[in-house]
């Protein structure tokens, strides 16, 4: 039912979530068919965008009808990947680290932080909302339990690579930096740098054109 | 010579730190001239996307030649309105704020957080790595001593309507939301909704689909 073999531009997955959080309010209001053009008012992005992103993963409309919208919102699970509770691990607990682990347990309804890791004794062994911290030697044991599909990286800059090392040598391939150092990784290992200066730059421009 | 009174899409915008981020690196390695297509090489975008991104705002390159770095920086710091140290300030001070004011004061090159705000007797008067704490009643005291132009909004769900309200009372006209919550503002006020789940979302996909 869904092609997730193609060579997908990264544009279009990161569109993907948006979906998936549009479904989900119109499933809690449960609308069960939605129009492209409904999906475009409520996303900002064009319904030409949509429909062309959505024939990446296969055909889930009909013609003047439009999605049935559980079916889509499945659908979009399958794509992402995210069809199971999907378990990740924060690397780094210091004021950004526990702020992502309060975030994430509170409001993401597909992602599961199942544990956290940092060297400091004065933080190994806490507990942050029920998030175990434990030391990063035995992210491998973790990883061994759960099936860890990202690991979130929020140590400081002097202790990045290091991280990056556990992390790699666990089996974990999919890393969102929010260090603010270009990682050394494997080929086959994703990074993705979180960077916030970048949109509160973008924002600036609001803030000084409107005069 | 810079002209910003077009109706430009946010995409544009949004690659516009990306540019100056990669021309300041341009700079630091003393290169005088760039390429549109070493520029797409280095930050991923073609080499048409940024020509025609460009175009938007003024004629700055030379067919056949390329871009004077320094030049094209000064232009995109125009553009954008960082021509002078841009002045921020952070509402909420618990681990997210902290983490924020941290990461911008020691990486963020030209924007500067003046002051911070909260309502907490155990926070107010605090300095966190020379930004004050001060409560949010005196926002706009601060706005007219500086120029705010985004207040960054770190506070809990509970409390960021309220919270809202003094920034906007205050003059401040962007912000930058971390609170998952819909805000309600004047037309004249801009916000942008930080979304790390979003981020998050789409790269479970690059964890699940390589296997």
């Amino acid at each position: 039912m869904v092609n997730r073999n193609g060579d997908v531009p990264k544009s279009v997955i990161r569109r993907l979530p948006v979906y998936l959080r549009t479904l989900d309010i119109l499933i809690r209001n449960e609308q069960e068919i939605v129009s492209s053009r409904e999906l475009s008012e409520k996303t900002g992005f064009t319904a030409e965008q949509i429909r062309k992103d959505l024939t990446f993963f296969g055909a889930f409309g009909t013609r003047g009808t439009g999605y049935t919208v559980k079916y889509l919102r499945d659908m979009i699970l399958k794509i992402i990947g995210l069809d199971e509770r999907t378990s990740i691990v924060v690397v780094g607990v210091g004021h950004l680290g526990t702020a992502l682990i309060r975030y994430n347990v509170t409001k993401n309804p597909y992602v599961n932080v199942v544990a956290a890791f940092d060297v400091d004794p004065s933080v190994v062994d806490k507990d942050i909302l029920g998030v175990k911290v434990l030391h990063i030697s035995k992210m491998k044991e973790v990883m061994k339990e759960y099936n860890i599909k990202v690991a979130i990286l929020t140590v400081n800059t002097e202790s990045a690579q290091e991280a990056v090392e556990y992390i790699i040598k666990s089996g974990i391939r999919v890393i969102f930096n929010f260090a603010p150092v270009k990682l050394i990784v494997p080929e086959n290992v994703h990074v993705h740098n979180a960077d916030l200066s970048i949109e509160l730059q973008s924002l600036i421009y609001y803030a000084t054109v409107e005069k």
